[in-house]
């Protein structure tokens, strides 16, 4: 079995033991269905199949090609686009049980001409992003129904909830959203209200499907929150270079991490900046060249998205790699 | 042969007769090996090619996998790695000519043991990351050739300088990095000084070759420098919703573009900002669900590491599809 020092460098890896229990710990708080994974923070069909063998085997997709692998890797079982599209074809050859979010005149004719079945009514819970205004819900229901298409329900993503530091505004937020979500259900009819995330995901009374994804392996921006999951994303690098003037470089740069939710961290160090495939850093013990470092990811979801594989490890141990597969569009 | 009707979105494309005047422009300035054409903003060897094609044949590079793609291109005629590496053993083992970067006595050790035969002592010329005290380089150099390796001679990355809007300012700070690579010259001896980027590139006196690459493709950052380079670099996206709010919603998210330079640009209109695979923008003119967006890149490198492959395009026709195929490490 392959160890740590063996792996070439930046190499993104899993903590296998704070994987193990973020996953068990969701899945007794949400059991089965009613966590429908979003597949888009990790992109790894091997991971989905870890979240199916605890119990979840629907899934949310923010792609077409994430509902692709999914599919082409068995999980397609009832799957969620929860993400508009104007040109479904792709969903509609699939042989699986697909549903696309529609909110919109335009995305509901998209998925009747690609051979979609069934799709959700987008609402707009107060991110400015998609979904329809929640009085337009029973509306664009009827249309699609008119359309052929089964409408399974409502759902509404609220983004801008989600990383709020304080758990008694998300709270206050997710009220809001649950009352939005709960008046469209009446109007739309059917079984399905789909929501939420990882920053909300026990914050929901209505809701029958929460879309947490960042959960499973959780980065910076998150581990803010207080929420019972572990930080189980680094990056692996190694110390390239140091100076006299205090700092260290390793060879993890932007290249290697999402940098949207601003600089990743290392362990008792200043991070100063990134470059493409550096990271230039204040230790407070001095480092040599070859040392290695953990580096924290601010962002999960675009920090896998740049990477071929991860390495789920115990200890100083390679346990598994795992292709991230769902990349790409 | 397709037009960009048919491209699924997002989709990174190139304008031909941008990135062809651009490369006619650099190649003018700086003929032959006087340019060292970094690999590391495009990523893509048939990129690479058409560089060669206009007279570059001699490449920089910032990861081993980008110097292995070249190598196995054909294009490992003389292949800078223009960075630290720890271990060396998969660059020694191409049948190519490979130069490395080497800044202490571990990277010089490093490269022995893995059998490179040639080095660059790099030198801090001011930016805080790789690269020794310029009164080191001779002392490296002397250890370098004690132990096999053939030193080519000296090179430095100002990167503070590179986005400097300021071109005197730019100037002046490349005055004194010239100053000190000339005395580090002195001292280390051989033929060659490497250095500058996009940015600096015609203001080097003592360089012998230049090591720029955003020039290729540009970005909105580079664009503000007034350099005689366009930004030929664009990412498609297709508006999937609208809201009666002024906003509009288009497929092109952070995972799709490098983020550490801030959010990129829309024509004629406001970005909001970028979710995993949105980007929420207030178009000047209303939009429609199916319209399609061009999106100006803020950082080229990341965005190109982000995708598989780019469209390059002659206004509405695709005229090749290029692989980026020197991605990940």
């Amino acid at each position: 079995m392959p160890s740590l020092t063996d792996l070439t460098t930046p190499a993104l890896l899993i903590d296998a033991a704070a994987l193990d229990a973020n996953l068990r710990t969701m899945a007794a708080a949400l059991p089965g269905a009613r966590l429908r994974p979003h597949v888009k923070a990790h992109k790894c069909t091997a991971l989905a199949r870890r979240q199916a063998a605890l119990g979840h085997r629907t899934f949310t997709c923010a792609t077409i090609r994430e509902v692709e692998g999914l599919v082409a890797a068995g999980l397609g079982e009832d799957v969620l686009l929860a993400n508009e599209v104007l040109d479904a074809r792709r969903l509609g050859a699939l042989d699986a049980r697909v549903t696309v979010a529609v909110d919109s005149a335009a995305s509901i004719e998209a998925a009747a001409v690609g051979g979609v079945d069934a799709v959700l009514i987008d609402l707009n819970v107060g991110l400015p992003r998609c979904g329809c205004e929640p009085a337009d819900a029973e509306r664009l229901a009827d249309l699609a129904r008119a359309r052929g298409l089964t409408v399974r329900g409502v759902m509404g993503y609220e983004g801008h909830a989600m990383l709020l530091p304080d758990r008694a505004t998300r709270a206050s937020l997710v009220a809001d959203v649950t009352e939005k979500l709960a008046a469209a259900h009446a109007a739309v009819g059917s079984d399905v209200v789909s929501a939420g995330g990882t920053g909300t995901f026990d914050l929901h009374t209505v809701a029958t499907d929460v879309q947490a994804g960042s959960y499973a392996l959780m980065d910076t921006a998150y581990a803010k929150l207080g929420l019972p999951f572990r930080q189980a994303l680094s990056v692996l690098g190694t110390v390239i270079s140091t100076s006299t003037q205090g700092y260290a470089v390793a060879d993890v740069g932007l290249k290697a991490l999402g940098m949207d939710h601003g600089p990743s961290a290392i362990d008792d160090a200043a991070v100063w900046f990134f470059s493409d495939e550096h990271v230039t850093f204040a230790p407070r013990r001095p480092m040599r060249a070859g040392d290695r470092v953990r580096v924290w990811p601010a962002h999960v979801d675009p920090t896998m998205a740049y990477h071929e594989r991860v390495h789920v490890v115990d200890g100083e141990r390679v346990v598994e790699t795992w292709s991230i597969d769902l990349r790409g569009w």
